[in-house]
């Protein structure tokens, strides 16, 4: 083992046998770190400890506010089998925390509890909790950071999003014709996606921390805007439920009902809603509302992730699930890059996030979307 | 084995080894029919000859026009390696034809060679080929109708759809964003979807009989509609290219360079177009209109099956992929089954298909479309 210089980066030297333990290693910490809570304002961790030869000898998760971080999880484990954690090495999807929060500083636990060598998925942007790292460094443990580092960002995607940007990952949910159209033209909209898409979909509130409507859906449709499981139970989490625009939210809508909190804000300004929901905590923002609602935050480039539910129908007439974006030629069109597909019965899901970084223009707005304008529009050369 | 009762179905007999040795030589007869091309007045066909004790011994497709037919194939390659079709069992993806077209009728061919029992997976539902199994029955060979028959009716569906019901197979292209636009507002349209969805998109028009699109298409997009190779080669199976409406096709058109044949048809009336295709024995036409004749096509109820190529794009202005079809509710939807999803690079490809049966309004047109109409609209005690 070499000692790393205080405060570099040291680059992985261990042999095959010994990497290839921290990556399996690292894989069961990333398994591990996604059975916790993908809501709530803490980040899912997961830890194992391997003895010197490589070995698995204990592991631990983070559970949700107020539970034991995933590092502290492990070191107990191992001594409740008996285990002292002295020379282990600690396989972490998430760089240990140097701050005091709710529990100690996981950075001074593993130095106290002697690890010899810790390894690192993603490091953690959080200015607050920063620094794990280089506290490990300074007590002589080495450190290396980037082992899965694509597997840790994904698992990590929307609570890395809110630490770095300020604001929640806003996913926009989007359920339409193939011709693109949200309801019908007298305005009926139940149902056009079919029962595995609503299912689904129930799923994904599950595992959000709020869900957003626009006054007009929650006036049109009465949506109750709970996560409820197929027999129609509700999830144990439940989003907090917001409700954008001036209209005043009835006494007797079923967003009053059992559920989540309910939170109106009676405001336009994307940029001062995002600010209020990141201060409630919000790190993961679910957006069902309407065209209206799905077209402003289009035009402001807030949204990260689409979530479009189609179904194999044709309306011909009815709302279109986007009004005018201020995009006149197709290389301006705001394009997505596609994550995933899956089908769900007759429909299907497209899972599309964003391909450009996230700008500056929920201060500044901007007119309108400037997204691959360098793409040719109309080449007269091209066949068809 | 049973001597067949003639002019009745027969009920399959034969022990578990047998039936399973049938069953595989079924499955390699819709593999060998496969080969055969998709395009063409003829069907699919594949035969394989089975020894009394279920083993193959020779087998045999159709491989177009002109070309001997699958049962004949078979037989010829029986005696080409020195075995006595006598006494074999042959196993065949299409009912044997009985009449003379261009080549004999092979229910005469079975008899002649002696064939004992033949298994077959579709009937011939054609007026002039029928009664081959009648034929085989009055010389004392035993059939079996309906191994496999929904593998075989898969295989033959454009061919059968098209004997059935005397007019083409009509599959619509769609190449949409996620909110149905077909270009943006100021008319550009290259390209919403990408090289791998116009590469598949070539890939059908290499399979169908003919392309269709109207004079919108035809002038605003200068289109050639030939089944290009991924590196811009022409395939070997050139569709006709079908013109629809009144505008007279440019001299300069890239629709009269190399590639099928050019057939401009003045006519609005679907059910005339659709006739004279039929005469010209197209059995699968794929359209890539524009929303004009999409719309139309649509409207009468003709499109048998949507290939809806959706991109992870937005656009919230531009012509949508169908205008008015007269829908105002949901329930009345027109709605298809999704046969396939298939992702193609960040687009999807849904392939979904007619949920109800081919009606007459071809020759009795219907105001709208009356599908569905009993679904409830808007059920207000359901929650979102
Ligand atoms: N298929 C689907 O995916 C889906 C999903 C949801 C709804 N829908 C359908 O959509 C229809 C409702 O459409 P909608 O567009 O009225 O609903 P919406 O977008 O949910 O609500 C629109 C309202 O949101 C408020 N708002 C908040 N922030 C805004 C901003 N930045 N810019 C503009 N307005 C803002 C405004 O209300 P104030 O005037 O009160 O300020 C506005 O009138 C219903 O028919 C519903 O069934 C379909
Ligand atoms: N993304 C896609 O999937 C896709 C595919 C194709 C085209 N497009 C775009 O669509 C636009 C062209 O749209 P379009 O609607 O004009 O094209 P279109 O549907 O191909 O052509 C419309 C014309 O077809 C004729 N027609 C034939 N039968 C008809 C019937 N039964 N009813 C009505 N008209 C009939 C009429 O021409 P006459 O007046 O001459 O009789 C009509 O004007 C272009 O911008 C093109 O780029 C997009």
């Amino acid at each position: 083992m070499i000692n790393a210089p205080q405060g570099r980066a040291v680059q992985h030297t261990a042999g095959p046998a010994v990497s290839t333990a921290v990556e399996s290693a690292m894989r069961r910490a990333l398994a591990l770190a996604a059975q916790g809570p993908s809501h709530g304002p803490n980040p899912r961790v997961g830890c194992v400890l391997l003895d010197p030869g490589g070995r698995p000898v204990a592991e631990g998760f983070h559970r949700g506010a107020g539970t034991p971080h995933a590092e502290a999880a492990a070191l107990a484990a191992a001594r409740s089998h008996g285990i002292d954690p002295r020379g282990t090495t600690a396989v972490v999807t998430l760089e240990p925390c140097a701050h005091h929060g709710r529990t100690g500083p996981c950075a001074d636990a593993l130095i106290d509890a002697g690890v010899a060598t810790v390894h690192v998925a993603v490091s953690d942007p959080n200015p607050v909790a920063a620094g794990g790292a280089a506290t490990l460094r300074a007590a002589g443990i080495e450190v290396t950071t980037g082992t899965l580092a694509d597997e840790g960002e994904e698992l990590l995607r929307h609570w890395l999003h809110a630490v770095r940007t300020g604001r929640p990952y806003v996913t926009l949910k989007l359920a339409t014709s193939l011709d693109g159209r949200v309801a019908a033209a007298d305005g009926t909209s139940r149902w056009i996606t079919g029962p595995q898409a609503r299912a689904h979909a129930h799923t994904i509130r599950a595992q959000v921390d709020a869900i957003a409507v626009g006054t007009g859906t929650a006036l049109t449709d009465d949506p109750s805007l709970t996560a409820r499981t197929i027999d129609g139970g509700l999830f144990e989490h439940q989003p907090l439920r917001v409700v954008l625009g001036r209209t005043a939210v009835p006494d007797d809508a079923r967003l009053r009902g059992p559920g989540g909190a309910l939170l109106h804000l009676p405001e336009h300004d994307l940029a001062v809603v995002l600010g209020r929901l990141a201060e409630r905590e919000v790190r993961h923002l679910l957006v069902e509302g309407g065209p209206t609602l799905a077209t402003a935050l289009l035009a402001t480039d807030a949204v990260d992730e689409v979530h479009a539910y189609v179904a194999p129908v044709l309306l011909g007439s009815g709302p279109t699930v986007v009004g005018d974006l201020g995009i006149t030629t197709i290389g301006a069109a705001a394009r997505f890059a596609t994550h995933d597909v899956t089908r769900l019965g007759d429909d299907v899901l497209m899972v599309a996030r964003r391909t450009q970084p996230v700008t500056n223009s929920l201060t500044n707005p901007q007119p309108a979307y400037p997204r691959q304008n360098g793409r040719p529009s109309r080449p007269t050369t091209e066949e068809i």
